[in-house]
């Protein structure tokens, strides 16, 4: 590829680092024995699985034996909630916000019979916390979720109000922190937590589960390990420990460097006629936007942007490969079509985005112009 | 760890080879994206995985719109035994073998609410066919299940003769191959296949379904992807497929060498007192070996034989770690204890068998000392 190519959709997963490949490199010639036999080389691959849950549950302030790897953040979803419903046997609901994850909607679809409360969300994505409360106020609901901040358009949610209310009504509260574990402080309030290796650095192919040890949780299916049958990769998540320890030994710079840039781009952007930015201004990750472009079609613009040399996001981050209308976008209120998911990786400099914002004027021109849309501004 | 080291565990893990290792690091550096996006990085990734499951559906003699990877050997077993079975809904049994896996034993109980048929074997490991046409019988059958070979005892079912019974009866026969696959030619007789690229020298975390085109298999899980949401590793994937074509490059040669080595391995073993070595001695898998020990605990002879040099397993291979009395073994009418299982990496020498029959005879014989056990032959 040449070297001129942006990467700019680091939303789930990006290119890994010198040493998270390291990491791989040492995971594949010391751990691809069976962590589950007898002899040393099992035992070899066992420790380096446990040193990699050690080293993420540090992170995540809990005890390794409270962190377990599924194969993606899917599985995580679908395992904790559906263990934690099991557990809460008599409470039939599963109360959600409007803005949660495809993933995570599924999967608490399929644990309660399609029992959803959606709760809907402000235009700057925080979830509504009297609408919150009046949906907790039924005496059947199993269990809360809501993430911590939102792939799309980067609001983070006040999670210590959402954790209040799941406390008072005596209900587990489930965090989805696939967006945010690496970016920002990991969140305190949480009885259940998913996280993603990938948006943090390391490879695909990998989902984390932290329980709190007071969390009752059921295994919701046949196998031996309820988490992982057969096991995860072992190199794998070695890699996902040390790509998050690079991750947070740069945390606070990196996080200031991208909100710098991700302001610039906010305010440049909004300045362009017909292009609407979204999420919240201030309570947001660091790294992540949205925009949405009046008369210009989502595709069109990734896939010309693609051919300026600019990868990004558009449409549903987890609806990939659908292009569908964005559910996070309807449920704010903004325009759910034309719209570019931008995730910096921490490389990102301020020339990039430069060049990026130069691009996006004129490929926005293009479309538009080509459309024969209406002249705005 | 000492250059002296002999692995002789390689069912299911063993080291990577160079080849395999650098189709990791290629898979690293280009395929690190999700396959699902639209821009070029992603459309990289798509190629990859495309070529990856292109190449494992050659191998196995199927087109690649029919393969599919899953997270594990276990997750395949569980998507598509339960995709089966609901598209057979009216139909609620699933006949077994007696010696199938536990995880697919477990995936059968789970679809079918408990209602399985398992059909004994002989001593030699083989199902028995009269059993089977019997069982089949019933008009409720929704599946039949049955290894292409054993990992444990390496006997290797007669698949034309329980395909015609299946066929017979107007059933889909899922054949489990995670022990075969790379190691001996491919099945022809199945409707489902299951294979597991951690057996034939690729890397730990996938599993592999291949379909015939004219079955009926419905999603069972609520997501997106229905065989890996949140999708699989590429590099991971890509891989397999290498290690697979390096397998299959040198199948014949490799395989005459592990049955020379095996036959040399059974020989020897049956010439000591109170070892008793199991399995077909003709139709087998050429690199699997299991005997059972008179007077010696299983546990001990693995720990003792790891603390000399040699990893070997013992149990069931699938109940890894817990040391349960093996299915397999009882199903035959073997001695259930102090068992061990060998699968010989394609580089296993001459040298190294002589090795380790010298420490079996020696460990055992200590073993057998030491417990005060009577004095054999």
């Amino acid at each position: 590829m040449a070297a001129a190519r942006i990467y700019l959709d680091a939303g789930g997963s990006a290119p890994l680092s010198a040493r998270t490949r390291d990491a791989l490199s040492a995971g594949f010639a010391d751990g691809w024995a069976d962590p589950g036999r007898l002899h040393a080389e099992s035992r070899r691959a066992r420790a380096l699985l446990e040193g990699a849950a050690d080293a993420i549950a540090e992170a995540i302030g809990v005890r390794m034996e409270d962190v377990h790897f599924t194969a993606s953040p899917h599985e995580a979803f679908n395992r904790v909630i559906a263990g934690i419903f099991s557990a809460r046997r008599g409470r039939e609901r599963i109360v959600v916000s409007a803005i949660e994850r495809d993933a995570l909607v599924h999967a608490a679809a399929h644990a309660s019979s399609d029992r959803l409360s959606t709760v809907p969300v402000s235009a700057a994505g925080h979830i509504g916390l009297d609408d919150l409360a009046e949906a907790m106020r039924v005496p059947d609901v199993a269990l809360l979720a809501v993430q911590h901040a939102n792939q799309e358009i980067g609001t983070v949610q006040d999670l210590a109000a959402v954790s209040a209310l799941a406390q008072r009504a005596a209900v587990p509260l489930i965090v989805d922190a696939t967006a945010s574990i690496g970016h920002v402080d990991p969140p305190a309030h949480w009885d259940a937590l998913v996280a993603h290796p990938g948006d943090w650095g390391g490879p695909a192919g990998l989902g984390v589960v932290a329980l709190r040890p007071q969390l009752r949780w059921l295994p919701a299916w046949p196998e031996g390990d309820p988490w992982a049958p057969g096991n995860v990769s072992v190199p794998l998540a070695l890699a996902a420990a040390v790509a998050l320890q690079e991750r947070l030994e740069n945390l606070h710079t990196v996080s200031r460097h991208m909100s710098d840039l991700v302001r610039r781009l906010r305010e440049q952007l909004a300045l362009v006629a017909g292009i609407d930015v979204v999420g919240d201004p201030d309570m947001r990750l660091p790294h992540v936007l949205t925009f949405s472009c009046l008369y210009a079609d989502g595709e069109a613009l990734v896939a010309e942007l693609d051919r300026r040399g600019f990868a990004v996001g558009s449409g549903s981050a987890c609806a990939t490969g659908t292009l569908e209308p964005s559910r996070v976008l309807a449920a704010i209120g903004a325009l759910t079509h034309g719209n570019v998911r931008i995730a910096l990786p921490p490389a990102a400099t301020h020339a990039e985005v430069e060049r990026f914002l130069a691009a996006v004027v004129d490929v926005v021109g293009d479309l538009r112009t080509r459309s024969g849309a209406p002249r705005l501004g």
